[in-house]
């Protein structure tokens, strides 16, 4: 695993063939907000969490300074989503596109032998929440941390709350204080916040279980953080990247890398407060390469953003800033939360559909501008990660009563 | 009818009392962009757009001056869309709220003998479209106007494309020239568009029967543009309101003095290119006064938006201003435009949402906050109206879990 950025740079764990399948368990990177329920005795989660005053089995966290002076850590917490991979895609180079299908989702079921059959997530109402600087309630601002249930089994679609507490500065085993939310895998001193029960009682959260982050290496710098996404996707937080959906993505680098993390239990469309129900899936998902030359005539053609695609929808992600690291420069990764903003989005997500129409179904512009306005729903994908998401869905509906020749490429 | 503004000046045409049910029928106020298949036959359509060089049965079109020089015409189109109403609702005052239950919605049938169970709307790519001023191919700008046919037996749940043409300046009955669509009713001269035929061929778009304007007189000013909506509802366009679905609305003036039109075929979430497909519609309403000291512990408790509600959802409105008339002062409405972003919108919507879930739901701040992000979705409403919406979908399933004793008031 790889934990808090993207890297070209990377080692792959693993090198398949278009067409392969493989299995990729996930960790969420919320596991030390209840290390009991979300950690302990999963011999996997343990070995990427352990962390003492002379071991830390996975150093680096996010895509920031590793040396030198550091006020959270190596890495610096600049991206905290843990990354399983990545996977090399053998003969995938730039200007190819990689689709990468869902075959199945599951829960990864607690090992705490006290809750067998479910398993636990984390929602953070963070200092990156779109609600941080805007709270009515003392004290303020805040951080909120609300432990979720859920059935492991598949027998329940809903999660419920547990418990929360307030988050409480924490020490981790460098001696590095963090009084907010600032470095991804500090195990919280359970004893040090105070947990109050009863939240949310009887309010059953439907589960979408999806992959908040999943992607391909850019190749604009060595090391890019996990939190915006961006032209290879990377967290896009839209909770349809779940069981069944495919994801298309233009490749960037040679190999393609491709890496998933940030599993997510649910999600509305916005993540307001920053955060999901974080908890850990594992999943099934095949690969195929589609090469530079056969883009043309298929709904790939042209493609330069993260495409979803589900039985009955396309899904185009439209953000702030299409590829911020190319629009910003050397110091992206550190400026692009300043530029955040929903209206940027909207009018990416608005060209992005244009084109997408006018390239895969030969629509021409005022057709396409007509149909967006009459039968395309936009939507508010996420407000919380530094570039910020506007998705629309174009339904395949709206074509089946084409023929070819009216330019149908579905 | 009258056109363009919302007034609590207004003459009622109907008092009702509290429980009553009228069916209102509404025009679209695009009928003059295709006369033949919007207009001609259909006796009160006709009455409602005559306009000669001597006659203009509806004389005032917008909140806008009616004498002087006027650059478009009485009202100057200030406001464009044709309202039925207002009704008077017996004892409703200031500070209630006034429920309106839409309980059927129908098309309105051509009145051509040739297009027998069929009827037209149509969409206008405006000047005030999101893309209008970013357009790839040329002429640019330019505004296009797409005939739409749909059946009018309720038998097909698809409108599709007949033809389309860019607009070409208009000469109106008074002799003045309008270069772009800026006046409400002009009758398009066919012979001096060029129609396109064969556009979006094949394409089948999903019927959506909605009322996009609907609401109350606000209080702040005598005449109001119909364009922006604000916390009496109005030009909200969310195509969720139409059959089956319930608005609740603040009553600002005595009376309330309701009034619809704006009627749509379909719509997407967005209305990107500034109109749906506009065709008219009839309705029946029924509507319920809740007084001021009946709200609390209820939903409609502290109530200062408009509220819709369908069987599994609650739907909450955010704009870029929640009252742009108080906000922003006498010239609110020829400047709220200018301010007009979809960030202020999601800003609204959250803070609703929370106060929403917190005052029905008996919720904490922070369980209001870590329910938004992991299980309500927000959608972008239009980018279109002058003061831009977000919605939030509260869904009411989340809740069924509880019992009473847990705080639900639903």
């Amino acid at each position: 695993m790889h934990w808090g950025y993207f890297s070209k740079l990377a080692e792959p764990l693993l090198a398949v063939k278009s067409g392969d399948l493989v299995t990729i368990e996930t960790l969420t990177h919320h596991g030390g907000d209840d290390y009991d329920l979300l950690i302990k005795g999963d011999p996997g989660a343990e070995s990427v969490y352990h962390w003492t005053s002379t071991e830390k089995n996975v150093s680096r966290r996010g895509a920031g300074p590793t040396s030198g002076i550091l006020k959270r850590g190596s890495g610096e917490g600049l991206g905290v989503h843990l990354l399983t991979g990545p996977v090399y895609i053998d003969d995938a180079e730039p200007g190819d596109v990689l689709e990468v299908r869902i075959l199945d989702v599951h829960t990864r079921p607690c090992r705490n032998p006290a809750h067998r059959g479910r398993t636990f997530g984390v929602n953070a109402a963070a200092n990156w929440g779109f609600h941080y600087g805007d709270l009515i309630e003392q004290p303020a601002p805040r951080e909120v941390v609300t432990v979720f249930d859920l059935d492991a089994t598949g027998r329940e679609n809903w999660a419920q709350a547990v418990h929360s507490y307030i988050w409480t500065p924490q020490t981790d085993p460098d001696g590095i204080v963090h009084p907010t939310v600032d470095y991804p895998g500090v195990v919280v001193d359970q004893s040090k916040v105070n947990k109050k029960r009863g939240v949310l009682e009887g309010v059953r959260v439907p589960v979408r279980l999806h992959f908040g982050t999943m992607g391909l290496a850019p190749s604009e710098a060595d090391y890019v953080s996990s939190i915006p996404p961006t032209y290879t996707g990377g967290n896009i937080d839209n909770w349809r990247i779940g069981k069944s959906a495919t994801m298309y993505y233009p490749v960037a680098v040679p190999g393609a890398l491709f890496s998933v993390g940030d599993p997510h239990a649910a999600q509305g469309d916005s993540e307001l407060c920053g955060t999901a129900i974080e908890t850990s899936l594992t999943g099934l998902f095949q690969f195929i390469l589609h090469k530079r030359d056969a883009l043309g005539e298929t709904i790939l053609e042209g493609l330069d953003y993260p495409l979803l695609e589900t039985a009955e929808e396309w899904i185009i992600h439209g953000f702030t800033f299409p590829n911020y690291l190319a629009a910003l420069g050397p110091d992206a990764q550190l400026t692009v939360a300043s530029h955040a903003n929903v209206d940027a989005a909207m009018r990416d997500a608005f060209r992005k559909t244009r084109r997408f129409l006018m390239n895969t179904q030969a629509l021409t512009e005022d057709e396409a501008i007509t149909l967006m306005s009459v039968g395309i729903d936009f939507g508010v994908t996420q407000v919380v990660d530094g570039n910020w998401g506007v998705h629309a869905i174009v339904k395949k509906g709206l074509f089946t009563g084409r023929n070819s020749a009216s330019g149908n490429r579905s």
